[in-house]
């Protein structure tokens, strides 16, 4: 079972993130394939379990490029449902858009027919960090990855 | 395993939709437990592997009735983690508000740590009418419960 | 020329929020009629050139208590365009549910017609505290009670 | 005084809108720049009292293209407050991710600082349409038209 993660980032921020997500997943015995925007292929899509999406808040969405990558994924529309998926961010400021861009990822990830799931602690509807992600941040990236390589298990077998 | 439907319905629209989410449930072999938004108590949330939400659309968002329920249910945060959710809704007209109405509801779930599923078919993010339901959106409400059936088979076991 | 703030609070955070927008609504020489959620009327929708509502972040909406003054206030739908609005939210955790309450309550005052502003500064969407509002909180606050009272002043000349 | 209608389009079905939306702001005495996302440029955005986007629906949001003139617009962060803005999209479903499309291009406009006007008629959030506009989504573009080049009046002078 594989968890595929693909992140844009900018200023590394996201990038810190993405590599503690990959971590919180493979600690459930989960595959991670993890790719920066730009040497992703929605061609990978069919062969994961699960999606994850990490990307830096530009006007409180995704980044284009990102955004070109769900565009082109209707090449498999339909042919996704099942899979596991969530997504975190990167932003500049507390409450600039963090949570509107996570929440759009969710939003294409249900169209697609994704599971997704939230949490009761920190950062409910995905990780989000301001800035460099520190401690508190980093770990909340661990878990969620932890959650979704668990719920990858529960859900593909 | 049990999923609990709770709905809010001034004309009957969103009445008609919660009994053909409770059909799709029951067609996987989860019991339902269906109650009125004035029956409902939140003590019921523990005992229950799901909760839909279903309400007629105000202003853009569920009935306070429904958020009062919400808000109550603050009683179980932290313990409801791992458990499926969904919401559909009845609304007045074409882009008058269901779809923020179905996001406000999933993302009330994700915060209690719900695990929700879209579709790529009809009605992503949940089952939606404008108006009195027609056959397409009873069916629409009817795999909504069908889908969410299998998530807590699949997820709970 | 008059603006209406509504709010409601449970630990005073929103309430000093609530204090600060009206000191900036006040700096542009509108005046301001502020009302604790369980004192204020409908009825006073009409009478105000603008409406700011404030809510703490439950289950990342407004209360059910400020739910249900929106939901009454349908007594004037379509009478009430062309009113400027805004939000302002307080949160227990940071990206738990404030850009969420706040685009909800903006969303219920477009459904309304109403005239909203964001912002190129510090909470784009409606100013948000993380616990007890500190000082930069407050003079986000504070701003956005200028921007509308000065929006307030340009619209309804 | 002058808006910019900014739109993409792949069947020509957002494109018909655009021409709607033209035509309800020229309805007020206010000019219009409207381009095609391929022939527009951000270095059109200091020189417009307004800005309208209009948008297909992809996986719940604008399309990358429209999302990459976003991106771009950085470049005037901090100078485009007070302008005014809206949003229109043309889906391909009915609850298909057309109010999230509206939404996500609204909150992007508040980031900027824009001043947005909602309707209590039909289409809130700003227009859309199922597939090719009928005569009702043509008249909510042109009612949406009319209604930003009267709020371009008030708010300029």
């Amino acid at each position: 079972m594989k968890i595929l993660i693909i992140y844009d980032s900018r200023t590394g921020n996201t990038e810190k993130m993405a590599f503690m997500v990959k971590e919180g997943v493979e600690s459930t015995g989960v595959d991670v394939d993890l790719k920066k925007i730009d040497e992703a292929s929605i061609d990978d899509l069919p062969h994961a379990e699960g999606l994850i999406i990490g990307s830096p808040v530009y006007y409180g969405l995704p980044t284009a490029e990102i955004k070109k990558f769900l565009d082109e994924s209707i090449k498999y529309h339909g042919k996704l449902d099942g899979k596991v998926g969530g997504a975190f961010c990167s932003s500049g400021g507390t409450h600039s858009g963090a949570e509107t861009t996570i929440i759009a990822l969710n939003e294409a990830l249900m169209i697609h027919g994704f599971i997704l799931q939230g949490t009761s602690g920190k950062n409910h509807y995905g990780a989000a960090s301001v800035g460099s992600p520190d401690d508190i941040d980093l770990e909340a990236c661990r878990k969620m990855g932890e959650r979704l390589g668990n719920l990858v298990i529960k859900t593909s077998s």
